[in-house]
């Protein structure tokens, strides 16, 4: 293995469209409270005229885990499809600069860079609506064995099965990896993404997947139980490690038989809880490129989450573990 | 006087990328702390190859006195030159969901939306390496009778005077406001921007501007003075009202022989000084439009710098003066 890359992100490479908006926004809009939805162009235009003053950031949720990887120490890669536009410029450099290797070109036609109407509300709390514009047309022909390569792990995120070659392109992908002794890692991303794709994402754990990382509402959408102690159980029947992130209740971590818990830190002034999870993951899974034991992948992973949900935006800041032990 | 606009604004369009920094980037760029740099597109390509990631929000000086003029409730309008590209729709989202007028169409040709790189360093200072691109575009004969209408007051920045028409448009504006009654207000920019155009401003200042706002800095450029008593001696003779602002030691506000002191609030956490100046423009105009004391006017300009500087970005919030008495 001569790649030198730790971890390489596959997912939908987004720009995100940060507004504050009230309760009454919300019911307009007729977005649940912290759902996310996809909407197509007409209905992105129509929302965003319908929005105040925004501030516009790097997004996408494994990206942002990608990112918060390279500003921990760790090599990074990504493989995501954005527009040669201002957008998508925006996001390359961003990833870029935090020495992320991008593996693909922007598309030279088509829909423009995918931008994620987040609209954040009291406490904190985010509502996103998403056009996935460009991330469409990730295909196939983007994932091979040049552009994959041989890194230590790559990382999928459940939304990838939401584009037209989504789930055959995460097939190939993890075809790939088994070839070079890559891990694969999969980021269930939110339980609606798991109940429109149950079936798909049960057999890839079940089969393709190394890690898994994801919230217990995600763990209970692809077991069909509501209870933790029970989805423990079942994951116990499970080859993979499984990052199980549970908000104010912390995290547990199960493989096997083996069962760490870490319970979360205390934080006053949530100011926005967009990207909590990617960055817990950014955490757990630099740990575990790091070959730590599963207790400090999980203390990594809470140290990320905390930090995030105290700034407004979803990545972490450069070297937030140096001379964290 | 059919307008109902109270304040247009006539100045340089800009998204602002803004990133932490630290002195040693400042150094490695060659720019002194604090300063605003004009760059072309080349320079402006290298820097942000260099830059960590970012965040992009509306931004240009005379622009975000607007938004927070509209913001404040005031009847806001602009003319500013986008291109027809990503950050010219941001750029004129941002103002058009405030309710501001935008009296110019986005260019469909020439150079992209202006970009001022805004390097964030410790204690919220900024730096500003601007990229002007579409701005550069902004002409005489942007300047009708139609465009510029009979608002209350219009507002120019002294950076209008950065680009090859803008001596020009500004003398045209201002025609057009003494022929329909309207106040014509002028905001220095910045020290160096005084520098530059000296003798230009000081003609404007005498012959044209009913309202001159400055921090002290400019105003001592301006007067070729450095004691604030000197300078508030010298303005005594001019017919326009001047707002002087002076950081932590308040404001001053000199009409003839009256003058006004306004203290500062005290403030423990700076977060990022960008748009002080501009956001206590848009309290004090907003004060002055609504005809309060020259008194209300201070409070209300010192109240929106004060809230600007604690958090990230130019421009105030919804409603920030209402029930503020």
């Amino acid at each position: 293995m001569t790649d030198k890359t730790q971890l390489l992100g596959i997912s939908n490479a987004i720009v995100d469209v940060l507004a504050h908006v009230d309760a009454d926004f919300l019911d307009e809009v007729g977005a649940p409270l912290g759902s996310m939805t996809l909407i197509d162009e007409e209905q992105a235009k129509s929302l965003y005229k319908k929005m105040g003053p925004a501030m516009e950031m790097s997004g996408g949720s494994v990206a942002n885990t990608i990112a918060g990887f390279a500003n921990l120490g760790g090599a990074g890669a990504y493989i995501g499809k954005v527009r040669d536009d201002q957008l998508g410029a925006i996001f390359n450099h961003d990833m870029q600069s935090l020495g992320v290797d991008i593996r693909l070109q922007p598309a030279a036609s088509g829909p423009a860079t995918a931008t994620s109407h987040v609209l954040i509300s009291e406490g904190g709390q985010r509502t996103m609506q998403t056009y996935l514009g460009a991330c469409l047309g990730l295909g196939l022909a983007d994932i091979t064995d040049t552009t994959v390569g041989a890194p230590k792990a790559l990382l999928l995120e459940g939304y990838v099965w939401d584009i037209g070659e989504g789930p055959a392109l995460a097939r190939r992908a993890a075809e790939i990896a088994r070839k070079n002794g890559t891990a694969v890692a999969l980021s269930l991303s939110d339980s609606f993404c798991v109940d429109r794709h149950k079936d798909s994402f049960a057999d890839f754990v079940r089969n393709d997947a190394n890690i898994v990382v994801a919230d217990e509402d995600e763990i209970y959408a692809l077991l069909g139980t509501t209870d933790i102690d029970d989805a423990i159980a079942q994951l116990a029947d499970f080859d993979a490690l499984f990052a199980i992130t549970r908000s104010a209740e912390g995290s547990v971590i199960v493989q096997g038989n083996e069962i760490v818990t870490q319970p979360a830190d205390v934080v006053d002034n949530v100011v926005d809880t967009t990207g909590a999870g990617d960055a817990y993951a950014a955490g757990f899974l630099f740990g575990w490129a790091s070959e730590r034991s599963l207790s400090d992948c999980a203390r990594y992973g809470t140290r990320c989450a905390t930090k995030v949900i105290q700034q407004l935006g979803a990545r972490i800041e450069k070297g937030l573990l140096d001379n964290y032990t």
